[in-house]
């Protein structure tokens, strides 16, 4: 299943939809007791899963909508965490200039930074150097703590596309590059979330790639992850309950603008797109921010 | 007035009360209408401030309960984010090792390490580098994107203790710190928001305390920070939108555990307490992780 978290533009309701085709199934009129948003619906998912799945291999006209109608959201909107993960592809890691790590990376986004597949990433007014990196996010299922090779991947819901947009002198200005990572409306997150049962395990094999007005920057495969999904969840919930909604960015290959020389930063106007094997293609305009 | 966040035990109902006294002022009873968690009664604290006011100033018996009745949350369950910066004192960044900073260090909490006054800190099974840090959080009150001197403080809806406890190893498995700051129930928040009317502008002056098993570790004052908490709000707000009931964790003094020799680590038993004029005490045991 493709699961997207929207807006619709006439009632101005928050709803969840299954991306059939080029429209969707809009879940509160199908099904008007399943929450109506990302985070409430992945804490019940297994309990409606049964109805989701007849939904999605039926034919229901009409619950039917277009993209017209709705005004998308990022996947969660209002995750309890997000989770990052740095330098957690061996050449992005050398490219940034350390080592490969014993144990990973790891810095929080807050949910105010994320943004929606087609909204526009926003250049602040304080800085030029805006940077993109595709990035495969795990969407948590199921509460987990001290998980297993056994369970860990049984925790994850399913995955999207994650573009952790960052502002690289921020980001430098200390060691903790947190704050470089949280600028408002930099972190896009969609397009849509696809279940795990439809693709392979921990997506091995899935190539992501970034092209930045078109131009082929980025193109790596999930398979040169340092750390893979499974060890991911098994550290993160050492230390942490990971809960249905939470995201785990599973951190960004070679290739990233400010490798580059000169760097490529994005600018007004420009178009970033992401693609992922299986998870569809994020894409996102860039603004400079308006004062 | 001094703001609590509480579940009420007979009616499991979440609530916010007023605290006068040794009681409790159990606003959901003095005003039906009112938002039932801080982070809502935060997002309209403008428009109720009159009848809040009112109502602690008056003698309405039939609204007071005890804190029998209740059990405590942290005074913000829900922050959109809770951001922490890091050797914000001077002695402590000496003994940290560091020099002072020309800009923060900025780290972030997820909501769900947070807990309440009166509840265990838990040492994880998988270190025993368990550290105490008494810091003043500022609480957001209003909306606001590139605060000036002009407008910041008026941001800041008060302020309560906030216990950074951190897992120091994990801490400093590599340059992020986040991961060893965002154990499960560690950041203690707590016991109750004052509203900054009540309290020195930018709480000058304010002495804080850490006391471990009786004896005082940290003792500082805020006037010590090397970034005050205008300078915060104006430097964060440059970034991002600073929201109600976001929190703002000011940094912590010397006087950590790990800066004795040998480290005073808290272990199963020990009780911290931290006292900051003005915002009362806050205390809390510590267990071991039950596995």
């Amino acid at each position: 299943m493709k699961l997207i978290n929207f807006i619709n533009r006439s009632s101005q309701q928050q709803g969840v939809g299954l991306v059939v085709g080029e429209r969707i199934l809009d879940l509160a009129s199908a099904l008007p007791s399943l929450p109506r948003n990302m985070r409430g619906l992945l804490e019940q998912l297994e309990q409606w899963r049964p109805q989701l799945e007849a939904l999605a291999a039926g034919d229901h006209q009409e619950h039917l909508i277009s993209y017209d109608q709705i005004r998308l959201l990022p996947v969660v909107d209002n995750p309890e965490k997000v989770i990052c993960i740095g330098r957690n592809y061996a050449d992005h890691a050398k490219e940034s200039g350390g080592e490969v790590l014993e144990y990973p990376e790891i810095f929080l986004r807050t949910a105010g930074s994320l943004i929606a597949h087609g909204e526009d990433i926003v250049r602040p007014a304080c800085s030029d150097k805006l940077d993109y990196e595709v990035e495969v996010a795990i969407i948590i299922g199921k509460k987990i703590r001290h998980a297993t090779p056994d369970n860990a991947l049984d925790a994850i819901a399913g995955y999207c596309i994650f573009n952790d947009a960052s502002i690289r002198d921020y980001q430098m200005k200390t060691p903790q590059w947190c704050i470089g990572k949280n600028f408002d409306s930099t972190g896009a997150l969609g397009p849509y979330l696809v279940t795990a049962d439809e693709l392979p395990r921990g997506l091995k094999g899935a190539r992501l790639q970034t092209r930045l007005n078109g131009e082929l920057v980025q193109d790596s495969n999930i398979d040169h992850l340092c750390f893979d999904m499974e060890r991911l969840v098994i550290i993160l919930s050492e230390c942490m309950t990971l809960k249905p909604g939470d995201v785990i960015a599973t951190g960004t290959p070679a290739g990233v603008g400010f490798s580059f020389r000169p760097p490529k930063w994005m600018k007004h106007g420009d178009v970033v797109s992401l693609q992922v094997e299986g998870l569809g293609t994020l894409e996102n305009g860039v603004v400079d921010e308006a004062r």
